[in-house]
């Protein structure tokens, strides 16, 4: 365990999307770290305050800097990437040139390690190379594993929350398990800038489905049950919603395992035993009740003597989905505590 | 087609209820109706308005009668039940003793035919020799067939939903088609009594499943599924969910059809032709664009080469979904135009 | 009272907004509009089910027309305009040169008579001529002045909402009666573009005050207020803020009376007795109850032994607020039912 | 300074409520608080997750206690009572017979210290001798002034906003000042248990004002404003409304002062200079900004060359309006720092 004393240096790149600020917001209270700083290219010379909001309420008044990839590399013990898909793949050579402790990528341009796959799915990429060069940082599976990682990328917000679901019932999956995941959003995943989708009238007490036709996201989530399951995962269907709230994530899977669970909560329980952010419940989890923290609830029922399981599990978006998860990962890699940082509960009634 | 004069004497039984409100609401701008009784056990005496606030915005100013089953019966020419579970039941032979022209339940009491289902899924039943008496009311499907009825019980408001999506798919699903339907529902749906999950605090920005182990509205899905596939009718998964919207239900349909369906949006639009309620979009549907109208929205798209098949539907919970799928009824029990009463194109934005 | 027969032909410049989609809502079911034409600029050719999504419940599926103001004026016998501000003074003289029979703006651009006034509030004016030549379309304040109009300018939906508290107390209003009006709009009232005040994560759960040095809508209390209290008129003070609802508005209006007023709740009673669209309550008025109808209500409670008054009012901003107010006003100018067309009692719970 | 070592016993009373959930919330990250006893009738013996669902993102699950006023003034260094109005007063002595270090009461049960004045408001007191017993616990204006207290009560969320909002203003305000204060606030000030106001239907899109003829919290307002202000304290009128939101007060206060203020926002900050968690805005505040923080925000403008003056102000009404504030009453009282355990800076968006 690394002293609690507070030594780290620590670059937020793209500071000034919801991802930035939550990056801003954690790490400013986070006991190992010294000194942010924020790079933005659309608010450089901005005070933090003025983009996020509630960031008035720290004690001082910093001000976003330009991106400067190669003096952020070269300045930071660690370098946080929370920029639009396509930039990271873009700058990070230059990140990495000045040879920073640790890179962390919250974007979605290192999450498949499969170049083909990864061209299929999002386009012609920058720097193939650099593909399977990242640990997967799926904090809650991966743990320990990350211990000393130096390169990370996080997993999306809906591929968390349904990798989470989904990794307890690895062991059991076949060919013909067919998970279906119905997942919902709230409108802070849509980003910063407003649009027609999330502008609250048209928002406020509204529920739409999106990419019935097939989401990006699941090619994160196959290459995942692969590495899971090898030649025996199946693939998955995820049926991406838009919620009428502002954080987190719900998503409810459904599986039909290889062999009959019929206790399909214990084995979550048993997958999850120890881990700091997991808590399996015995009853359906309630979104609100994450919303703030970086947990995520779970729970499970079989239906049809075992034939059928269903998972459901909340997280919050911007924190488990993406910068608590980022934190988490940090400090797995750099054998801080676990949870430093990351302590708060939430803020049911919310 | 019968003629516009308002003639019509309508009795409302349980009118206190949010479902009773909606009736009301519609009744009195029905073009049919020319009078309107309103009971209420609870709220014998009091205003209209003082239960159901916005119909202080009537010209008139009515008042609730106490629940008397016989006179309503007597005095009435179409009788529509809106209470609790399980009343209506009680209180069926007493209506109809007054003989009216026509009985409309929104009640699940008698929706199942077959008794034995009915008393495994919601308990012993008062009336069982009148099960199997009652036109299934799913009026968008039934249609001119609802014709002459005298006796209508009107699906659920989640039945609904997922019956109008799964309907078009009825000729192609198998027994391995594993229909797994994902339905979020607004507040309204819990009824007009405060309780700890719809406290405003809780539920405002909340989502949650529930009954995830099975819900008994399942019951009502596989016999409307046998009624259309016969022996080869798929057993159909309902995974309830609650969202923090007050009116609709929005649901999402999920199905491996017996032979793949390359076009599933067609075969929606060619099922639902001419049918004045039914919207079939070339896009996924908007909860917000059906609150306060009796239309459903629906959009299918398929995946994996057609072997999967999904919808996504959308009503608003106390109009398609109970009170104005209860009026569409009467309107094709009584030869009326099917619209009318019916006419508002709901109120987005909202 | 003219016969019921659809007859009219209206224009609606300006539809693709929210005004001009709830014109479009309410004149498809208006019993005396025969034909209607949608005119808009950014949507010309498109299906108004496009633009507002529950248009699609229209049995029809209209196309809007390019803006042409001098063929609607020639077309139409009522033109509505529906623009933003500065739009009607621009086009007003060529709508006016095919001498419809009545010509409708929502937007402020006639609002003031005083030139000096207007051109202070809202700068240089184009047609100031035509200034004066518009009658005030407060609804139910004027009433059966307004039969035979042949111009008339709707007040904003703020203004609407204040001055109706205020009217009935214009005779007990002096000098230092200090009338201050706390005003909450949902965010309806910012249009249908998207921009950073109503991106639904900013705006969800929020509540600002702004324009709080001073509302430009001031302008058109003031002006009203001289013309019903002439000298010993007050100056008015508006405290505008923005609510997380998406209809509606909720004032709240507190004066000093010249002379005490122990029944204010009784004033107002009396003073909207047998208008159709007023309700003054014995109790503070629900915003959720006015959603969706063109009815106002009002409630007033007196303090310091009547020498403080308080009145409370709620509309729904687009309705009351601004189209439902303008089919008022036609129906007022040419002798129709004043509800035709208007008779939707709302939507509570919604 | 007190030094930071964990070493506090601490009990809440009444820890069932929201106000009791966020003291266990904020005391359990407390770098001063040894160990925590939550007592409740109502809930004893379950867990606190089972309770406040966010707590069960707690590493340890504890559960409360019954209500025990004895044993917590004997056991605890400080005791927090978070109960229902009324509550305190009867079982005051009983807690204090333990000599405590310190009390702190949420309630309104000591806040006024002119017996006659708190029962006209409230009815008969079960402790008069009591009154006057306690410091005003309005920290941000206290501050150093609560160094020492052993009794401190804490004012209501209403109050503690509108008076934040007057604190500056104290020098300028005269008998004809005349402060109106419109005041909305969220649900989870009504408590944690369902009614009808709180029903989500009802409240979810709602807006409505409440006790318009004259509120209770008045008579806070005017006993402070006496103590500020003397002779010449004006007298104050609170107008409440429900807000369709979780958590917060927004407060728009209206005075005339005794002479033109012309720059009031530069009067708000001088006088706040250095208070750790009021922030004075060069715009009006926004309420989500505050949410789940300490924080008061603040912005005032003038009118009328500054014979008005407008100040509006946003609070966490369960933090900053309740156990946030407490906790810094706590901190003040026992000198320790001012923001221990009060760290966080909100959750926008949210």
């Amino acid at each position: 365990m690394a002293p609690p004393d507070a030594t780290l240096k620590v670059a937020v790149v793209g500071a000034a999307g919801y991802v930035g600020g939550e990056l801003l917001r954690l790490l400013t209270g986070h006991p190992a770290v010294a000194e942010i700083h924020a790079h933005s290219s659309s608010s450089a010379g901005r005070r933090w305050s003025e983009v996020h909001s509630s960031l008035v309420n720290l004690p001082a008044a910093p001000r976003f800097e330009p991106v400067d990839a190669e003096a952020a590399g070269a300045w930071a013990d660690v370098v946080f990437l929370a920029l639009p898909h396509g930039e990271s793949q873009r700058i990070m050579a230059a990140v990495a040139a000045g040879d920073p402790r640790l890179i962390i990528d919250t974007a979605a341009d290192f999450r498949l390690v499969d170049c083909a796959r990864a061209e299929r799915t999002y386009g012609p990429h920058a720097a193939p190379e650099l593909l399977g060069r990242f640990a997967c940082g799926l904090a809650d599976v991966e743990g320990a594993r990350l211990a000393g990682a130096d390169r990370i990328t996080v997993p999306g917000c809906f591929a968390t929350s349904v990798l989470l679901a989904l990794w307890p019932l690895a062991p059991v999956l076949g060919p013909a398990s067919a998970p279906v995941c119905w997942a919902a959003t709230g409108s802070s995943g849509s980003g910063a800038r407003a649009k027609a989708t999330t502008h609250h009238p048209f928002r406020a007490h509204n529920l739409f489905a999106y990419a019935l036709a097939g989401h990006r996201h699941e090619a994160e989530l196959d290459e995942r049950l692969g590495a899971w399951c090898g030649s025996r995962a199946p693939s998955c269907s995820l049926l991406t919603h838009s919620a009428p709230i502002v954080r987190g994530i719900h998503a409810t899977v459904r599986v039909a395992p290889a062999e009959p669970v019929v206790d399909p909560n214990r084995l979550l329980s048993d997958s999850y035993a120890g881990r700091p952010f997991i808590r399996v419940l015995d009853h359906p989890p309630e979104l609100a009740s994450v919303v703030g923290s970086n947990h995520a609830h779970l729970h499970a029922a079989s239906r049809r003597d075992g034939r059928e399981v269903i998972v459901a599990v909340v997280i919050d978006n911007l924190v488990k989905g993406a910068a608590g998860q980022a934190v988490q990962a940090m400090n797995l890699a750099l054998d801080l505590d676990e949870t430093a940082g990351l302590e708060a509960v939430g803020l049911a009634p919310c």
